[in-house]
């Protein structure tokens, strides 16, 4: 047996759609699987190759847990920044799913972090709603309109989506609640055809300014983007990185705009343009 | 001068989308305005044809607003029930100020009660989101699947939107905040395409229970709705009335339902059955 399979990074949250919404971004990670008598044997590239191999591999453990035994060869290459709020460990779970032949692969994302919606995107692609229904996690493809740029500023910094987690409070006001959902809806409007995509639209008050004390360049950051040009910005997932959704027109001045400002805010890390990716996860089977 | 206007009757909330969504329902109102040298006069018709007619009467305050004087006539004819959740209020107003001239009847829509969605759908037709953003109403049309019908249930009581409001809590759980955006973003998806359309996405932890004393028999019609076919199920703006959201073939089938259900309930009545407006507010002129 040999296969690879591929899966996207995501975004999730996306400004007022907390555990709600996520996009799939042309940022891959890939898993290649190769039956190996001899047992378990993992070897990585890229991104989160810094990680421990072996049995406590979050690949490795999700291609077990599919196939019930160890006996395979992994190989992960991947493109996807760790604990930057890309969906990385979502993305390594589908891909390694999907390479172990998993009909779901989407499942074994979700069940990394009991959130659906950065597996939804990196299992099928495109701009996807995400909830957990009766135990389950389910999903939809929502419109994304093709000329929407995603400018990325990722920092140099970590963040761990349990940490981010912990800043948020328990309750919250009810206005705050109903705010969040015009938000959303004008955002969901706006996602499918950029002309209608309002500044507002990306706003929140959920989980961004409660996030606010693990990066305090944040909100500079985001006011940058669209001062630059981007049509509205966000926190990409938990954080650190931070969004700017764009006219495919704008965004290369956007991105250089925010390498300028990452410089100015003396921050390390980089700036990525990319498009959202609309397959589903990628497959290869080899007999 | 003489103008006839005529806007739609609204579901607004819909399920998850409290204060955010409407869609405009083929129910109408129509206001005929006409010069009148000798100062006002109204004249009212069919629906709110009880409330006392003269300067305090709606539509005659937002046409004097709009005129900035009161010599002309008015006659209202409405076909919309009024304090049921049908956003009765906001079709007058609109439809008001689009036959004394309003260049935005949207904008007088919203002042009556400083909610904008009702408005937005009897201003612009279809499936609206809003929300107000640095104090003006702003709002974007979502896709609505042609294929979806909507059988209303309208009980007999009337229901304050004033005092439906006195019932919601102050502070909601974050993770009720977060369960809504979910369940938005699914219901949605399910009204571009309604074959998407899952019976969760009508699901609330934000209104509809918490109104629940004010209507004993909500949860029971809501079930029934959906028991009978309806694809999904939730209160119709601040109640009374109920909305049953269909597939145009078992639309028929689920109104027949909903009637018995209704009688079973010692409910007093009616159900309709009804397609979505797509037309923006209709207005004849005549010089």
């Amino acid at each position: 047996m040999h296969r690879i399979a591929r899966a996207p990074a995501s975004s999730a949250n996306i400004g007022p759609g907390f555990d709600a919404l996520a996009v799939a971004l042309k940022l891959y990670v890939e898993v290649e699987l190769t039956s190996r008598p001899g047992g378990l044997h993992v070897v990585t590239e890229g991104h989160g190759s810094h990680l421990p191999v072996g049995p406590s591999h979050l690949a490795a453990q999700v291609a077990c847990e599919v196939l019930g035994h160890d006996r395979f060869e992994l190989r992960v290459r991947s493109q996807i920044p760790v604990a930057r709020g890309l969906g990385s460990s979502a993305s390594l779970a589908v891909a390694a799913a999907a390479a172990a032949g998993a009909k779901d692969p989407f499942a074994y994302g979700f069940s990394v972090d009991g959130h659906p919606e950065n597996a939804a995107a990196s299992a099928m692609g495109g701009l996807m709603v995400a909830a957990v229904v009766d135990g389950a996690p389910v999903a939809r493809h929502l419109r994304l309109d093709p000329d929407i740029r995603f400018v990325v500023v990722v920092p140099d910094t970590q963040l761990a989506t349990s940490r981010a987690r912990g800043t948020l409070p328990d309750m919250v006001p009810h206005e705050d609640a109903a705010f969040n959902l015009g938000r959303l809806g004008l955002l969901v409007a706006g996602l499918a055809d950029h002309t209608q995509l309002l500044a507002a639209a990306g706003d929140d008050r959920l989980h961004q300014d409660q996030r606010r004390s693990l990066f305090p360049e944040a909100p500079q950051l985001l006011a940058g983007l669209r001062e630059a040009g981007a049509l509205t910005s966000c926190w990409s997932g938990a954080g650190p990185s931070m969004l700017g959704i764009c006219d495919v027109d704008d965004a290369g001045a956007v991105a250089v705009s925010a390498r300028s400002l990452m410089a100015r805010l003396g921050l390390d890390g980089e700036v990525l343009e990319l498009e959202a990716d609309l397959e589903w996860t990628v497959v290869q089977e080899f007999f």
